[in-house]
């Protein structure tokens, strides 16, 4: 490149190919998801080459990160849950949700639930979030088939986002003000129900 | 009021008479709950007497409804549910729900539920729909005393507004697809130990 162009296209290492790169990969994550997009086509669709998506990000699962604007990586977040063993899963994933959206990260993260709830292309990155991210971790090792693991992420993510809602949105209380201690207690049963109850008899032993 | 005086001034019995009442109506409800505020200060505030209020509505309740736009009373939707026994009430007020969302409400309430995350006035009318329709018919009669009632409620209603984001809005799978038996099937048995199992024991009989 000629040193005697000057202010002539885009110089490679300029904020805007960072942005260029969130902006296709947001665009096709939302529209193909995690799997069906690859960072080449990525690459195609931003104009860039492919050598510079990997000068901005470390792979994939970076990039969806930074796509979603995550202010906390819900890998490193979520890895202490999938240790702890599936009988006692529940409450520990509540108490760690809680922790995390009681920190720092909480308006990043009620901006996400927000704007999913605003426009199809975010709620298509939220799915890929809560299924990939948080359900992952949450029920790694539980041994079921796809179509359980499926049927119960959706219950689980259902009774999270609703949880997020009624404490930080629309406020409900006792919930919105209550201790992590007190909504572990409450609700912390439904989740491990959801996460390794007997769903089609109804919770083991009756309500 | 002169025949020769043509369009000057507002007519009693205008349109505008009404909407300039459900705009104080929204306001006020908003700020100060349903409780906290008269017909009288709506009237105020709209700036019409307060027999105009009983004249475009029947009572408080009438407007209130009217305020949130809701496309079907509540109060008819949710009748039969109280009057079904305690202990098989969260199956029947889930279903009766899915109907409701289901029919052709579902376009006003799922923008209820999208305006009241964007905006704390929308936020604080959700709230009051919750608690003095849904759950008031809910949890009649179940004898808990008023904290009690609360916990339950907000308990409730995260469940709720929870399955409406995920089927709705979010559109996770199986539960966006699931018919209402297959959702009653999996979800009723929460719905119904937030109603009337013991929460500070976890469920009954463990998950």
């Amino acid at each position: 490149m000629s040193v005697n162009q000057p202010r002539r296209g885009r110089r490679a290492g300029s904020p805007s190919t960072r942005e260029l790169i969130l902006a296709s990969a947001r665009t096709l994550f939302a529209e193909k998801g995690f799997e069906g997009t690859s960072l080449r086509e990525i690459a195609r669709d931003a104009g860039v080459d492919p050598a510079m998506v990997h000068h901005y990000f470390t792979g994939k699962e970076d990039l969806f990160s930074s796509c979603v604007e995550l202010p906390a990586n819900p890998d490193q977040v979520l890895a202490a849950v999938s240790a702890v063993v599936p009988a006692d899963r529940g409450p520990a994933l509540l108490r760690t949700l809680l922790v995390l959206w009681d920190s720092p990260a909480q308006p990043a993260l009620l901006a996400m639930l927000r704007s999913a709830v605003g426009s199809k292309a975010q709620a298509a990155l939220l799915r890929e979030v809560l299924f990939r991210r948080v359900l992952a971790r949450a029920m790694a090792g539980l041994g079921t088939d796809a179509d359980d693991v499926r049927l119960r992420g959706s219950l689980l993510a259902s009774q999270i986002m609703g949880l997020m809602m009624a404490r930080y949105l629309v406020r409900l209380e006792p919930l919105a003000s209550a201790s992590h201690d007190e909504i572990v207690a409450v609700m912390g049963p439904t989740i491990q129900h959801y996460l390794t109850g007997s769903l089609r008899d109804g919770f083991a032993g009756g309500s």
